[in-house]
């Protein structure tokens, strides 16, 4: 792979100074590891890291026949719910079924309002096609629908849907944000404080971006809520070697799963307003919420119930997405983001940066679009969309409690309640053996208790170190998202293996 | 809008200190216009700029009843085929409409090979849904026959699917391959080597990344082909102040519509190979050749029949699209880029890269692996589709003549023959008198130009200004786009202006 046809040609009538050459070698690559970006170097991201590679690979062996002490690999890697065998909303597949191949629309088979969407659609979009640019911002029509979804969830507060951009996913929306905020030099570098544990986009986002990553802690002890005395103590730490000026906070939670209680959630605005911090509401399992008691409450909502004080100033954007809740629908890259209170300058910016992608995919914005406004009460679709809806949320809801059940049954884990969202993120006693064998495989704590886990169960979870953890605690993130039989499958198996691991390294 | 919360507390309780609150103001906005990303200030993007807003606005005030000498806004501003009335490909969407709601696949009004497609891609697809993540890299199944379309394409030259990465769209592949190269500060910088004309997402993304452009202009006279002196010319300025890394091709040309000669191709690899450079051939208008005597050489191919002096050390990266060619598929934001010679640890860290934005939209991946798989001799699709691909081929071909054509009839304007791609980049004389009008407005000459004429007649064309000319020369990019009857009246139209405009001016 060397490159040979310079033969001949000296370094300098190659006009190469001498440093150069000693840098990368005159004949190697123009890429190499030490001379590419040096801030994507230092991204990391552990939902799709060496334990999910390794999976794979270890699927792949199954299928030639290698033999493993089971049969099959069990992904709860990832909040990747269709994988997982869960069906797909009807209405939603038969309009964008319609939208991809209109003859459909003269299909008696499909039901009314499924071809009034679809045809709602087609007609907000350039040449009737699915096939066109959208504008940059999204389809008008799906923009002032999910205006009216907005209110609609907030009690009539007002949504303007020139404040809404539909994204590539939440995690596009997320990107940009930062990638606005990022500037300054050394101690005036813009920091962003994000909960940990953490969901790995937003530290290989700031990783990426080069801005000051600030961890927050959740509390373990508190069912992971947030803290203001630690809000207080991560923003002072961080004041001294860099310029915080944003807030991310995850509701309900990944990898978490907790929901932030209403007084927790005007707690976290008042700071944000008196410490003059952005603050970036990821509320992407919005719809996910099991446990009673809990509810969800929106970040915009609540600003605004706090009165003009805070809902005239307080900068916050607001992102969802159509790969959670019950649509689970993540290969589209369907998501929007609401900005509130964005300086019209910066909003103008905005507007040109998302304007260079040109737009968010079509079909996905179009789901967004059938996501915000289902069939309605009275419409041929309705009764069966709120069927699938519900077995859907109740499914979730069985699998979240029996998850927190089962693995308290196990000594040495403790978990708590899955009150929202897909995950759970119980916390695993390691002895002192087991910890330095990991050491000695060069592997943090929970990593090497994972990848044993996954060699002989071939069950693939992610370690709580992927995501960010207090120091000598050990934890791991599971989907709750396997089918019921596997679930079971899944938990006994974490339960035998956790008692084998403990015994042997005890 | 400002923020009064805070009444009492002074700016040292804040923690706040000097310098921030003299920048900010204490109450005001978190992120304005000063405390933004700089280089996102920086990022320009014409094909969507203040021309296209207003054409915008003037289409609303038309709905509104407001009078103006044209009954509609024709919209040559960017390569949007189906906005323009393209249909899309009947396979294409068969398939694609199954994959959505694959109950259709028990419907016997879809041909079998587009059942047959369906079938395979669900397959592929986690849980046989579009709905799940796929890998990062992309669905296995479109990786394949991605490598075997471009193996077909390039008379059976290798390609391994392990090199081939799914995007979003052609832009995202570009985004990302850039942001692997940027490193440096200062003469150490990244430098990267655009055409001049060039399509600005290229000199947004390098703004965005803090990346330095270094200009080369194509030549004009010679149907703006690549020249190889002025590429030296270029690099040798560059090595003065940055550390240039790549070279990016456009081919066929995009704004410029000229395809490259092989000759050419091969003068531009050896100059990569000598000096050192990363090529990357942006190569989505592959399709899209039109002219007599011009053919769609691919960089890959050319590469490797230069023999492995080159073809086992050039580092190329090329990029497709399912937005352009016959199929004009934007809004499914599909492409795919191929590797080769890349370093493997560089491509474990485009791997990682990838992984964190999840995977591109898998409807898109769908709709690629259709491009790269079409219904072949003997499936029942097969005579439908070439004459749908010819019928759209054709047109264009018919479009790209009659546009050159009718330009060059209008004393002042110079047209090079459109050779390929969507699009005709005249040049156009425009007197002192109308330059100094420009200046006055605090506008480019070719802004002025065209605002005038879309104010005048409701046509939407892009100045040349915006993606990059000559000094002393101006253009406009004009899309071939609009049906046939439309052109016809676009071409008249800016005949006319354009004398109009000369006469005034004289």
């Amino acid at each position: 792979m060397l490159n040979v046809s310079h033969s001949g040609l000296s370094a300098s009538r190659l006009g190469y100074a001498k440093e150069k050459m000693s840098e990368n070698g005159p004949w190697g690559k123009v890429l190499t590891i030490d001379t590419m970006n040096p801030t994507v170097k230092k991204v990391e991201y552990a939902v799709r890291g060496p334990i999910v590679q390794r999976a794979v690979q270890i699927e792949k062996e199954l299928r030639e026949g290698v033999k493993k002490p089971f049969a099959e690999v069990i992904k709860a890697n990832i909040g990747d719910a269709h994988a997982m065998g869960q069906q797909p909303i009807t209405f939603f597949r038969q309009v964008l079924a319609m939208c991809s191949y209109p003859e459909l629309l003269n299909d008696s088979s499909f039901p009314e309002d499924a071809k009034h969407r679809a045809r709602r659609i087609l007609q907000s979009c350039g040449g009737s096609s699915l096939g066109a640019y959208s504008a940059s911002q999204g389809i008008d029509c799906v923009l002032q629908d999910v205006a009216r979804y907005i209110e609609r969830r907030d009690g009539g507060i007002p949504c303007n849907p020139e404040n809404v951009y539909l994204t590539t996913g939440a995690s596009d929306g997320i990107m940009t944000m930062l990638k606005l905020l990022v500037c300054g030099e050394d101690e005036g570098r813009t920091g962003v404080m994000i909960s940990i544990p953490q969901y790995p986009l937003y530290s290989a986002a700031l990783a990426e971006l080069g801005a000051v990553q600030i961890n927050y802690y959740l509390n373990e002890d508190k069912c992971w809520s947030m803290d203001l005395s630690e809000l207080k103590r991560s923003l002072k730490e961080a004041r001294r070697h860099c310029n915080p000026r944003a807030l991310c906070i995850i509701n309900p939670g990944n990898p978490t799963g907790q929901v932030q209680s209403r007084d927790c959630i005007e707690d976290v605005i008042r700071f944000a307003a008196k410490e003059r911090l952005l603050l970036m509401a990821d509320e992407v399992y919005q719809d996910n919420v099991y446990a009673e008691g809990c509810e969800f409450h929106s970040f915009k909502k609540v600003l605004f119930e706090m009165g003009p004080e805070y809902s005239d100033s307080v900068e916050l954007v607001s992102f969802h997405s159509t790969s959670k809740c019950y649509m689970g629908e993540c290969g589209f890259r369907g998501g929007y983001m609401e900005i509130i209170n964005m300086d019209p300058e910066v909003k103008a910016q905005l507007n040109k940066l998302v304007s260079v992608r040109l737009c968010p995919p079509v079909p996905g914005q179009a789901l967004m679009g059938l996501v915000v406004n289902p069939p309605q009460p009275g419409e041929p679709s309705y009764i069966n969309f709120i069927k699938e809806r519900s077995a859907t949320l109740s499914a979730l809801a069985e699998k979240a409690r029996l998850t927190e059940e089962i693995l308290n049954t196990v000594p040495g884990i403790s978990c708590n309640p899955v009150q929202g969202a897909m995950y759970s993120f119980p916390s695993i006693s390691l002895s002192k053996a087991a910890i330095e064998e990991a050491a000695e495989n060069d592997q943090a704590p929970d990593m090497f208790y994972c990848m044993r886990l996954l060699e002989e169960t071939g069950i693939c979870l992610v370690p709580g170190s992927g995501f960010g953890q207090k120091d000598g605690t050990y934890h791991f993130r599971m989907t709750i998202l396997p089918p019921m039989d596997k679930l079971k499958v899944l938990l006994t198996k974490v339960k035998e293996f956790h008692q084998r691991f403990t015994n042997q390294y005890s």
